[in-house]
């Protein structure tokens, strides 16, 4: 007989994973864990009964989180993760050998622990890598007292609920510009558009009133139900929305990485809205990252 | 008390619908019909438990079913449906002024009575338009006996599954082909590339087998669980995949439609695959339709 797992997706909308075994199941001093086994979706993790990360399809996520501004940027040495306590952000992040630094700061060490434990298909060289440094704090508060500069600071967290809402707040990306160099980037998980709008438009225009450059980008990964998943980036002088093609494709192929989901042209191409999420921007942030038309490559 | 609904969507995931209001529930002679009110997808109609339509998000699934063949042919006169049940994508298609004619073939009559009676929002211009012809008929049968010629074929029907199946094959695929006029083009429903990989890299591939040119495109649509839902393509002669981007403004521009997932960036946008997609694809069919870099505004 077998269990289910459900998640409540939004109101009159729930999924429910068959659960083949319960890899951990706990109670942290933050929020409640499981860790399921499922015949789609490998090993997922969800958090207060929200699925952070699975298996079989966290690339998606994770090479869209990282590698968007890693290679808009293409000069990256400090990376900042707040969140991300699955480990596999900080994995893609690794990748880029000209990344000499990842400082991860995460709220809750259970995720960690679990993560380490069960997750190693997604983040097990992060462990043995001498430039991973991760803190147990909270990311609010940990920025708030930094006095470092990063080149990319990536927020991985979970949705703008409860306690999660500050990290989508005006004053924390405020807090996170102090931290970035020159030609810094922030990226975030910015919610789904269709069945969080607001959630979306709030993030997305909070980022628009700090930052000089501002908007969202799109990506579709089957077990975060709900149509497309925005991703939010700032900053103050790179543009990650329309790097030329044949830069970005030069940066990819010296890296030697072999992506699954990202490419130059899936970079170019998640920035373009459907006019249903462009019309829930800032007009501000319409003007500046929703590109009319494909520049050439050679832009 | 809410009352689920509940959609097999993969082995080991299921969605449920919380049901508002049951609409119409009936046996028909070719399957189960369920059409229900839901908070966040409005009126949502299930097949043999599988979702098929939902006013909220319908507009993404048959805005890029009818406008991208139809803006790429850019003089599509004549159009014929196969399946469509819910009457949604003849509205889209009809909202074209130049065309003059579509003709519709449904299996099942219970399906056009229930979204005539229920679906008025996504349907209501159909019926009272007299270039739409609808005939009650098994889709392969009738297009076996045909002697017209259209300038664009759509196939918008249910899963690769049971009798079904038939719809997904090269025969069919070359039965419509004997349709096509000059320049014409078919566009069809090829499934979840994530969750149906078979089923999805088959009906590409059928296409590749029997058209000159193929390919598939790409859409995330909420109701549709999985990621990217993707849509097939053939033709002879138009590559609907690289239409230049200043021609698809200028037609979208003198059509007048005002619309919410469709624009001249998103269908260019649409064509590009995440690798992982692009790897499920027969080979021929990736170098015919996988744009490397999108062309310029003038190419």
């Amino acid at each position: 007989m077998i269990k289910w797992a459900d998640e409540q997706i939004a109101r009159g909308i729930r999924l429910s994973y068959g659960v083949n075994r319960v890899l951990s199941q706990a109670s942290t001093p933050h929020q409640e864990l499981t860790l399921i086994e499922n015949d789609q979706f490998g090993r997922v993790l969800l958090l207060d009964g929200v699925t952070q990360v699975a298996t079989a399809d966290e690339f998606i996520y994770h090479e869209m989180l990282a590698h968007v501004p890693l290679f808009a940027h293409g000069e990256a040495r400090d990376v900042l993760i707040i969140g991300g306590g699955d480990c596999g952000l900080a994995e893609e992040v690794l990748r880029h050998e000209g990344v000499r630094r990842v400082f991860q700061v995460e709220l809750d060490a259970a995720v960690v622990d679990a993560a380490r434990r069960h997750l190693g298909a997604i983040n097990a060289p992060v462990f043995s890598d001498q430039r991973f440094h991760l803190k147990i704090d909270d990311g609010v508060r940990f920025v708030d007292g930094l006095d470092e500069r990063f080149d990319v600071v990536l927020v991985d967290s979970t949705d703008p609920i409860g306690p999660g809402a500050r990290l989508f707040s005006a004053e924390f990306y405020r807090a996170i510009q102090r931290c970035l160099r020159p030609r810094g980037v922030l990226a975030v998980q910015a919610g789904m558009p269709f069945l969080q709008r607001t959630g979306f438009a709030t993030t997305v225009a909070n980022l628009s009133s700090v930052f000089q450059r501002s908007g969202c980008y799109l990506l579709a990964s089957p077990s975060y139900v709900g149509g497309h998943l925005s991703l939010g980036w700032g900053s103050d002088s790179l543009r990650i929305d329309s790097v030329a093609l044949d830069v970005l494709e030069g940066r990819i192929a010296r890296s030697g990485l072999n992506l699954r989901y990202y490419s130059a042209a899936i970079h170019r191409a998640a920035f373009v809205l459907p006019p249903y999420i462009a019309q829930l921007l800032p007009s501000r942030s319409v003007d500046q990252s929703t590109p009319q038309a494909p520049a050439t490559a050679s832009a």
